[in-house]
């Protein structure tokens, strides 16, 4: 029986692993992320020891970026501009792809995330365009739109979004490097730090920070919502760990776009339309794999 | 020689043609909008016109809207909640639909328009995903990405993106009757026109409105960005008729991206980034009649 392996790059950590699925997982292995070389030999050294064992078909990765996502560019598959400086401009596709005669998929940790939750979870119900959002360190999006996952110039940096900062109600300034108070300045995890002084997870239930953080990811939703008319938006992350936030998320959804969308899927599923990960904080991983099935067929 | 059919259905005017692409029309007929079963009729009638002096193949519609664009509805291609209260609840595709034994295809006029300068402009130029988005009475958004129209629960609202407004700076309330401050609401003709006491076209090219304009417009260039990672945004309109418009919207967009979105397309040609319709007024059209080239390969 041929079996698919998944790797989730990560910036703290890789997960790899090989199976046919969520619900058959042959082996996984997990390791922090150290140097480029280091870390990439001991995937390698995962997948050669699971071959042996394995009829490993194809392999998918999905990498912590910026990635170069241009097929037809010489850095193809390159890690870019990275903060963690070691990784920048580190070819990961192709040190891994050279190392297994078999087709090599490639795409960002959560393009792949968004993937994972259509395949596996999403695609009999025919939720197309779908995006996946994970809120924690930084704010990352990536979505599958007209059955393919989606990219451009580069991948979506929907993180990014510019939304309305009333700096009567909220002074913080925003900590983004480059634009400073737009969504990952105001809503991500450091930057919940940085305005209360204490870490996010300590935060208690009834402090105001969660109204506010509800409020920044509402806009988040409503403005992906007026972009795309996604039929589902996947929100995980560690922000979203907070006992109460979805609920208070899906309030300000739909008090921001205000009976606009005229779509009972959101005014009167919402339940349905924002939700967490059904494949928990497997849906990186199980997508690499389902990119990696996807590969096997293309090059057939 | 097979030809096709295109009708630009706006609020105030429909425009129907029949040709093979932009520089093959070979009939056209512009009249206003009136009554639903009136410019329907009259739209029928130039069509069964045409269809005995030529050997026409299908029909493609670019409608105003909201529209209901799922084929599984049983409203599918009726004009939905608009404001033209007569057009209301119209069934456009249906009764046109019924007239003709041909396939008959149906989509929003701003995503006509991106598949038409998709399909007669940038198709060889590999400029996936393609944004259109027009500024005049109100703001509309359409899109290709990965080759085909932007459809989900319903279709792109990007013209209600809820963007930072500074009330010091710009006062103004905005007009937009369900959330006020939007992007319709601070940047459309009407906005413009309720802020300023007077039409846009008549302020002069120096007056402080358009560097404003310029601003708003520069926001939404930049998170239409952010979200789909685009490869080209097309923007027309009649707002966009001013002289220099482009220039200061292309200079704003650089400024708020601030080179987070490292690429060249953007960095160093966003002259072919933001760009004005190449098929001038006639996107809409000529995309329409892309959508019934595209129905006939579909129904064969």
């Amino acid at each position: 029986m041929k079996v698919y392996g998944g790797i989730e790059a990560g910036g703290t950590k890789f997960v790899c692993v090989v199976g046919n699925g969520p619900d058959q997982i042959l082996a996984e292995e997990r390791f922090p992320t150290t140097r480029p070389d280091e870390t990439i030999n001991h995937t390698i050294d995962f997948f050669q020891r699971c071959a042996r064992e394995y009829e490993l078909a194809a392999i998918g990765i999905a990498s912590f970026g910026p990635v170069d996502l241009d097929r037809t560019s010489p850095t193809y598959g390159y890690i870019t501009t990275t903060p963690k400086t070691d990784w920048a401009q580190t070819d990961l596709y192709g040190k891994i792809q050279r190392a297994f005669k078999m087709p090599v998929a490639f795409d960002t940790d959560v393009n792949a995330a968004a993937y994972g939750e259509y395949h596996w979870v999403a695609t009999h119900q025919h939720l197309d365009p779908l995006l996946y959002m994970t809120i924690g360190t930084g704010i990352g999006v990536g979505g599958m739109v007209n059955e393919r996952p989606l990219h451009g110039l580069l991948h979506s940096e929907a993180g990014h979004l510019h939304i309305p900062h009333d700096r009567q109600a909220d002074p913080f300034p925003g900590i983004c490097p480059f634009h400073g108070d737009c969504l990952e300045g105001l809503a991500s995890g450091p930057a919940m730090a940085q305005r209360w002084g204490q870490l996010a997870e300590t935060l208690p239930a009834d402090h105001p920070a969660w109204e506010l953080e509800a409020h920044y990811i509402g806009l988040a939703m409503a403005n992906l919502s007026f972009c795309f008319s996604p039929r589902r938006i996947v929100v995980g992350g560690g922000v979203m760990q907070q006992v109460g936030l979805y609920s208070k998320v899906r309030q300000q959804t739909l008090r921001i776009i205000n009976g606009y969308i005229q779509s009972k899927q959101i005014t009167e599923c919402i339940d349905e339309y924002i939700v967490p990960p059904a494949l928990g904080n497997r849906s990186g991983v199980l997508g690499a794999i389902a990119l990696a099935i996807a590969a096997s067929f293309e090059r057939r």
